[in-house]
């Protein structure tokens, strides 16, 4: 087991269990929150031996489903096999795992994709209902009793005040060298109580580097010695590089417009592999001295600070291969005091992205030709992922930008459509689409200018034609011209995608 | 003409010229940012003469069309009259100006309907454009040169300091006592030097009560003695009377769990007939010492003052019935310390109303059964007003509330819907919607659960059975299970009503 040097308090070693011990005071019915976010500091024990709890419940005929709270995406030990043992009733707020989204997209789990800036407030104001458990993975427990955070901060200071009940995992394969990197604020109040955050720079250090943590809430430790998910990212392809390629020459022309500063503003960049492959053109950019302010540390971020070219960067969590994981880990020295990772309500709040002015990059499934984006929903109805921080950064930003292929499934899929089959960003908080074909400047435009450079810049050439016809029908026959659409067919593209296999016509 | 007494400034006065003149200092193709907020505080002379010497021009033959930026929505001597004389090319961020909004949704005329909150800091990080000239009304002009707003402040602010050229109305209709009302922040700044915005409670006052104005920019001085808008309200009839009704018993309920403070939290509200009703509500509840942290100040505000039941209230402009514009000219001494007119970026900062912890309570067209909200387009395409405010609260509130009658045009369309044909606001912004026919609390639900609560609570009967079988055969037939839906009848009930003149089957 792990090196029980980890859990420096006398008293706190004292509640040191097996996982299964530590499962069997989780109560179907429950609600459990867990640690995690995008498959970093995730508890890896206790969920485990809660499916194989659920599943011996379920043999014996007995009903056992709990209610789980994250911070974002977790791993297969967690989300993955509690959807297999069928033991989730609800989720929020992000979810990634293959299992869990082929339970949701069957109808057999029940999943709210929130915000992640608002699980935390929701939390508090009561909106959610009562915690009872909190499952939180930390790196190391001091002899006060605080808690050193893990690989990823999330929603685990709000999970150990809220949660009547506190079971940790110490996971000793995280580096002990994480200490000092998180800054866990300790300001937030519910109104009429709210104070201004305090943070006017990325790398200003506003709160803690521990968790506080009523003792007597601990109900069991758990000593672990596992790794991150940490999956591996796709070298950049010619899609990537051109996209990239396009955001480049445009932050370029910004820069030279006088609209962004020489080291641009905080970047914010979404999970995948599109968004590293961004991160990766920076690389070779002319553009030093950069920050980023964002939820995520993915290898590109790493390598843009290795490289000199970002300052600093402060995420609420990692997101690594294994490479650059295990490179973080040897040269943890050298990127100690460049990291700093924040409980998400801070990493995504509105105020701070705002004042901050960040540059935020996501990707999407799909654009509509008025700038309406689709996040999460495949066709409408199945759910992806979820919204994540996307929605939090793409309102709040300086610059809003959203990137992806103009086709997907060898391109039997056209990421520009006739009318969003669902909407998550609405097209006020969408100012520039990026597509390997090109980029559509959309600030300042009406719907149908946006419509025009949509459907010329970021379209694939097999598709521009149709989408260039049903424009200027729409412009003849619809309703009203403001954002001109043909209601029998807007979504017809989607429809002949399910019945063909395509959307071409 | 106006009191003389109202221009102070000596060297100023010497500017005063005639509204014709003042026009001719308007070139075609220029944009001019003009002052105006619901119907409040626009100039009413300049750009009546502007429209007569644009009909000149095209009666001549000549090209003469300007870009227009206000504040919201105007007047018909403003929108109206220059809609009318086309001699708009773009327009933005909100019109509910009749003759404009046909003009747009007959394609001739080009609108941006923006966040209200992101008009000035999108000026100032020259995303829109240069700026060549200000139009804003005053209410008076001090010694010093410093101007006394008017009553609305809109992005009075950011005109002054960014054009090229202003253009003042004095206006001598304005009661002289709004002086001193007014709270002018001149804080902001581009990133990255933005810092917190000092203002924790709807009564701070964080900034001065004049525009500064550099004297050499002004190029004409119009005096004019013109009242306001002024539109009356509809008295609550039995709907308006419902909603409150719902909603009144929600918000009791909610102190009553203790999720909501005995004097609530600053409320928003949004203008219109439903929203005054839902204002009136709260004459007789029991809340006292009440706040509002809001966008107008519309007559069920002011009574709620008189009434002793709002403590203050802050917005960025009134908008008011004739008899309330007079009663509250009357009384002006009563309320002039009760009431904060700020800027609209201010009124309306995602950074403060997440803080202040805002109820928003806003209209909309429609809601679908996932609880995505349009609030802008009638039948997916055509422009009623615009987003407004709307987005700038829902996202940030601490509650964000959604009003409207169930049915509209006699029963022939029904505001909830299988899928919203424009969505404004997505699910994750949209926690409680209410119709006379109930209430629905949405938060914490999966999308599936939201749509029982949706149909069951809020849809009218006479299309509950339609909404339900559309729901139930989507739940067996649907490509994914997380928000269901049937692309080939998601939007046939707006198909039905363009069609046949109602959405009934």
């Amino acid at each position: 087991m792990a090196d029980k040097t980890r859990i420096g308090c006398d008293k706190l070693r004292a509640k040191v269990t097996d996982a299964q011990t530590a499962a069997g005071l989780i109560a179907s019915g429950s609600t459990v929150a867990m640690s995690g976010f995008t498959g970093s500091g995730y508890p890896k024990a206790v969920p485990l031996a809660l499916a194989s709890r659920i599943e011996a419940e379920h043999a014996a005929g007995r009903k056992f489903q709990v209610r789980v709270w994250t911070g974002a995406s977790t791993g297969p030990e967690l989300d993955g096999a509690l959807a297999k043992a069928d033991g989730v009733e609800f989720r929020l707020p992000y979810n990634s795992d293959p299992i869990a989204r082929e339970k949701i997209n069957r109808g057999e789990m029940e999943y709210f994709d929130m915000h992640l800036s608002q699980v935390a407030p929701m939390a508090w104001q009561g909106f959610l209902g009562p915690l009872d458990t909190a499952v939180v993975e930390v790196s190391g427990i001091r002899p006060d009793g605080s808690l050193i955070p893990s690989s990823s901060v999330g929603n685990n200071k709000t999970w150990l005040d809220r949660a009547q009940q506190v079971i940790l995992e110490v996971n000793g394969w995280q580096n002990p060298a994480l200490e000092g990197m998180h800054d866990i604020y300790y300001g937030t109040a519910l109104p009429p109580n709210r104070v201004p955050i305090p943070l006017v720079r990325p790398d200003d250090r506003i709160g803690e580097a521990y968790f506080r943590c009523d003792p007597d809430k601990i109900v069991a430790i758990v000593e672990t010695q596992a790794p991150d998910r940490n999956l591996p990212f796709s070298p950049p392809d010619g899609v990537a590089a051109a996209i990239a390629g396009h955001l480049l020459e445009f932050l370029e022309h910004e820069v030279a417009k006088g609209r962004l500063p020489e080291n641009l503003l905080p970047l914010q960049s979404g999970v995948g592999n599109i968004a590293n492959a961004v991160l990766a053109g920076l690389l070779d950019s002319r553009f030093e001295n950069m920050t980023a302010y964002t939820e995520v540390l993915q290898d590109g971020m790493l390598e843009l600070i290795t490289a000199g070219k970002l300052r600093m960067a402060s995420a609420t969590a990692f997101s690594l291969s294994p490479e650059a994981a295990a490179a973080l880990n040897e040269n943890m020295a050298f990127y100690r005091d460049k990291l700093i990772l924040r409980p998400q309500e801070i990493s995504n709040h509105p105020e701070l992205i705002r004042r901050l002015g960040c540059v935020a990059m996501n990707g999407m499934i799909e654009a509509d030709i008025y700038g309406n984006v689709n996040s999460t929903h495949i066709m409408g109805s199945r759910i992806q992922n979820g919204i994540g921080g996307s929605g939090d950064f793409a309102r709040n930003a300086y610059l809003s930008i959203f990137v992806t292929p103009s086709v997907a499934k060898g391109g039997k899929i056209s990421a520009i459509v006739p009318q969003a089959s669902h909407v998550d960003h609405i097209n006020q908080d969408v100012q520039v689409i990026v597509t390997e074909q090109g980029l559509a400047d959309l600030r300042g435009l009406s719907p149908k200018q946006k419509a025009e450079v949509i459907i010329a810049n970021c379209a694939h050439p097999d598709y521009r034609p149709a989408l260039a016809d049903y424009y200027a029908r729409a412009r003849l026959h619809a309703y009203g011209q403001q954002s001109p659409s043909l209601l029998n067919e807007a979504l017809s593209w989607h429809q002949r995608f399910i019945e063909t296999g395509s959307m071409r016509g």
